[in-house]
Order: C-alpha cells, then structure tokens, then sequence
C-alpha cells in the first residue's frame, strides 16, 4: 500500500488540473475557468451575489465530514441564498484554503460535492483560488439570474400575509447533536440532513413567481431569521403552535429527542443550517408546492419597546415572534458565529 | 487604560453594525447588504467575476501589515483581475474569518482599507459573511462590468504583437524581502508597494479600448505570466533586456539589492503581487498611456517539445519566454501557493 498522495507532493498547477475537470459547465457560461476572471451572462441586465463561507473545526470537522460533504454543504448553502432572493443559480465562484498535509483525494472529493450539488440546479463553477493555510476554508461565492422577476427581500411581508415554510426545520442542528453524542447510528437521516443538507431550492423561485412579499432561507434557526423578517418589513409574525404546523419535523426528530433526552422546540426554532425558504404570500395566494402555512403576519409595531428579546430560554407555544421596526436583527437564540 | 474591544466581545450582528457603515455604496448597486444576497447591475447583460483569497501567514504577517494593510491589498488583487480582463469594477463580496481574540479594531481598520481602495475605483462592496476561525483569511469576490467590449483573454497574442507593461515590477518582492530582513527602513516605499499596492486599474481598461488583444495581471512574476499569455495563445514571447525596458524599476530596486546583496533581476523577473497589466498589442496600435514596450511576440509554437521549463534559475539577458501551447501554466519561478 502507498502512502496517500498530499497536496504538498503536488505543484498548485498540478492540483488545479486535477480538480477543472471535475467542475461542471453551466449555460451561462461565456468564459469558464483559467483566465484572470470568468464572464457570465446576465440575461436581465442585473445579477444577485452573495457569499458565504465554511471554516474547518467551526462549521464542519474532518472527523465527521467527508470532502464530499464539505463541497456539497458549502455549495448548497449559497444557493439557498440565491434561492431566498428568487434566483436561479448560474454560477459560483470558490476560494479554497487547504493545509499542505491534506490529501488530494479530500480536495477532489470536495470538488466532486460541490459540482454535484451545482449540476443537480444547472449551476456552473466558473473560477476559484487555492492558497495554502492551517485549517480548510471554503468561501463560495454564488450568482443567480432574477429572469426579469423582481427580488424578494426580506423588508416586504405586510400584515394580513400568511407565513409559509418549505423544506425541513431542527434537522441538522438534531444531526449534529448526534454527531456530538457519537450516537449517529440512531438515525443516519437526521445526520445526513447535517452534512449534506437538501435545500427545496425550486421553492425559492416557485415562490418568487407566485408572489412572495418577503423571502429569506433559515440559515440560523426559525425565530431568528423570522425575526429578521419581522425587523426588515417592521410587522409582527405569529407562529402558530409549532406542534401542529410542524408534526412532520416533530415526528422526524422524535428517534433523536428520545435518544438525547431532548425537547424537538428547541431544534425546531433555533436549530440552523436546513436552508429551508421561509417566505411571506398576500392572504388568499395558493401557496406553492412544498410551502405549508406557519403563520401569519400581524401589524406594524411602531414602539421599539415592544421588542421582545430572547436569550436562550424557548418562549411558550403559541407563540408570537416579534420584532420591530428598524433592527436589522433579532438578538435571540440561534447560530451566532462568535458565541459560544 | 481599557483593554481593547476584542471580536469575542461582540455579537456579529454587533460587529456587523460596526462595519456596513464603512463600506463604500455604488452606482451599480440595486440592493446592497443585508438581504440574503445583493442584486448588482450589468447593463450589458454580462459581469466579469474573479476570486482571490489571502491567508494571514501564507500572504501577510500581522506583525507587519495592519489591518487597513489587508483589507486595501484583498480589495486591489482583485479589482486588477477585473481591469486585467478590461472590465471596471462594479462591486465585491467579501467573506471575513477571523479569530475571536482579535481587535475589533483591526477589524474595522480592515474594512477602511477594503472600502478606500473600492471608493478610489467606484467599486461597492455589496455583501459578505463573517466566521470566527483560527487565521484571518479575507476572501474577495470582484465583479466588473465590461462597457459591451469582449473580454481580453490571455489567449489572444498574435505573431508581431507588442509586448507591454503598465505598472511596476519586483517593488513587492523587494518589499517583502526587506521586511523578511528586518530592513524596511532601507526603503519605506518598496515595503509600501508589498503592504499597499497600486496597480494601474485604469490601464486594464485603457488597454482593451486601444484593442490589446491578450491581457493579465502580473501576480506571480513576470516570466510565469507571461508564460501563461505564450501558453494560452501558443506564441512564443520574446523579452527585450531588462536592465534597458525595465530600467525604471531596476533603479528602484537598487537599495534593497545595494542592502541585501541581491541581484535585481530576480524580482523583475520573478517577483509577484504588484499586479501590473502585462498585455499584448497589434503592432502599430499606440500604446495607452502607462505602458512600455517590453517585448515581440514571436512565431506560434507547434512542437510542445520545445517547452522550455524553468526550476528557479533565471535564464540569461536577453532572454525568451518560450511556453507553447496547450499547456494552461507554466512551472517556472514566481509565486507557488504550496512551494516552500
């Protein structure tokens, strides 16, 4: 048996022939790969941006995640932004940091990840840069075609709109409490929903066409990014009882609740990562398919001393997630990158 | 005294709040930070979209740079890739690890160097993500709008082009040299060309409507890009001698040399990170302002037994940049990500 081929036995042109191959060519593609910069169409004269990034040992551990799993996640994390918006995706864009003692096969693995993930949606890599570093880093940067359509922001919901989810919620925060426990033999589902989540990316445009007020993909757990929502269009959101709006992810949790002696509210509302598009539809719109009805958008706070912060404790089901006005965002639980 | 505010003192939406308001707006932009995604305009319905990433350690010491430092250096490699394709800088992303401990304040120095070199070029930057990790890493995205003129490639130098060069050549690695010495006194301004640099991004745009029909930045030394012009086009790249052509850039040079007893050809030659514009021009165009011939493109390559590849010597004056064909780099000297 040979040792394993490292990334500091290849030249970085070396390492980049083995990984453009892999990368898959989209539609709007003019110029790919390989120049100072890659060319890509805007059929509608605008395109949507953003960017998001995976930290070794912050967001995934090499212990549990496969370079496969970290290509995967780190691309389909930034096409649910895409998504949220109302776009499709055309193309991204990686800056990959990996340490010299890495084998090649995880970089590859994590190529092949993330070229299935944008294949699956149609989206091409169109560039990248590789640097050497300590830990991997994985910053994607994500491009998406409005079709004419306008954007849906997070600053339109208007009272009177029902608040509708699509895809799951407390998946992956529940797959990576396993993954913590060393108990991911107990639902390999729930873990999996950890490490290579599936958006309902076609949601994000489905809902753009149908007229969504306000979209955004929860990212950081249901209160806190519904509170972003609340705290951009200045309204109030009321969740109904989240036992009966969301059986199906309660029940999905149960083996993992059981297991770890855990309440499901908990993953429910501040668990992130599933990228599900949580969005606001005018009363009487049919909501597409995959959107269930949560909630309900209630009327504009004008008191800032409204404002109802959470700090870690989960607040009473029902439950009102309100947010006002002028905060950009809600101080409440959920991911916050800095925190412990 | 107070202790200074670090990272982990912060919330993100904390430090976030610090931040957005140093960021310089654009005429480019439709909707900015703070959504799921920024939307940009691309009045000719393409964008140009280049990634660079810098890794503390790997492409700067914080013993040595700032952090306005970093933030000016992270936006200017990427706003010359975009003028390197003929493109002018609409707007960029930026994604920002940073470890916990650090100063809040180095933090927002950063984002001032970031947002003064995009001011100086009417570059936005449009959105971002914020991670804690070990290292600073500081990924750019850059998008360019190319006015409706065709992207210049590095594929496109033809038989009896011009060589030329707008900018300067080895100043970086001259800096970098000194300061690795512990001698930046000996010359501030070659250790300012390697902590801030200045390429000539006007110039990248001023070269396409003078119709250059190959174009790329210098960032990983003269002969290894010009290698990839001779290589992408399958011409072979003549170079005049550079004590004549580069005479400006050797009298730069001379008292890091004169201090460190070093041969300056080293730097011109191989030196990267001062991103100047290496492109080639029909013969008899008159060349932008800021350019100087310094070189002849010859006859197309055929046989790729003619490759000639560089370990680390510098070839004697006058020299040929002799790469051909297919081959999409060069292994020359200059900069290798994962080389020692």
């Amino acid at each position: 048996m040979t040792d394993p081929l490292l990334v500091a036995d290849l030249s970085e042109s070396q390492l980049l022939s083995r990984i453009f191959p892999l990368l898959p060519h989209g539609q709007a593609t003019i110029v790919g790969p390989g120049d100072d910069a890659a060319v890509v169409r805007a059929p509608d004269g605008r395109f949507v941006v953003s960017t998001d990034v995976l930290v070794e040992n912050h967001h995934f551990r090499r212990a549990w995640s496969s370079g496969y799993d970290v290509g995967w996640r780190a691309a389909m994390q930034n096409l649910a932004d895409c998504a949220a918006m109302g776009a499709r995706t055309t193309s991204l864009v990686v800056a990959l940091v990996i340490p010299p003692s890495l084998e090649v096969e995880w970089v590859t693995d994590l190529a092949r990840g993330l070229a299935d993930a944008c294949a699956l949606h149609g989206a091409a890599v169109v560039g990248g840069d590789l640097s050497g570093g300590e830990n991997v880093v994985v910053a994607v940067t994500v491009h998406g075609d409005l079709e004419g359509r306008g954007p849906v922001l997070r600053s339109g919901a208007r009272p009177g709109d029902v608040l509708a989810h699509a895809g799951v919620l407390g998946r992956s925060a529940a797959g990576l409490a396993l993954l913590e426990a060393d108990r991911s033999a107990v639902s390999p589902g729930l873990v999996e929903s950890f490490l290579r989540p599936a958006p309902p990316l076609d949601s994000g445009v489905d809902a753009a066409v149908a007229g969504a007020t306000a979209m955004l993909d929860v990212s950081d757990g249901l209160l806190r990014d519904a509170g972003r929502i609340a705290a951009a269009s200045g309204v109030v959101l009321d969740l109904e009882d989240p036992y009966v709006v969301l059986a199906g992810d309660v029940a999905a949790l149960q083996p993992a609740c059981e297991e770890l002696g855990t309440d499901p509210l908990s993953w429910l509302l501040t668990g992130g990562e599933d990228h599900g598009m949580l969005a606001t539809f005018p009363e009487g719109v049919q909501l597409p398919q995959g959107f269930r009805a949560i909630g309900r958008v209630k009327g504009t706070v004008v008191e800032t001393s409204d404002r109802q912060t959470w700090t870690g404790s989960i607040p009473e089901s029902p439950m009102t997630v309100m947010v006002c006005g002028a905060a950009p965002t809600v101080d409440g639980p959920g991911w916050d990158h800095f925190a412990g």
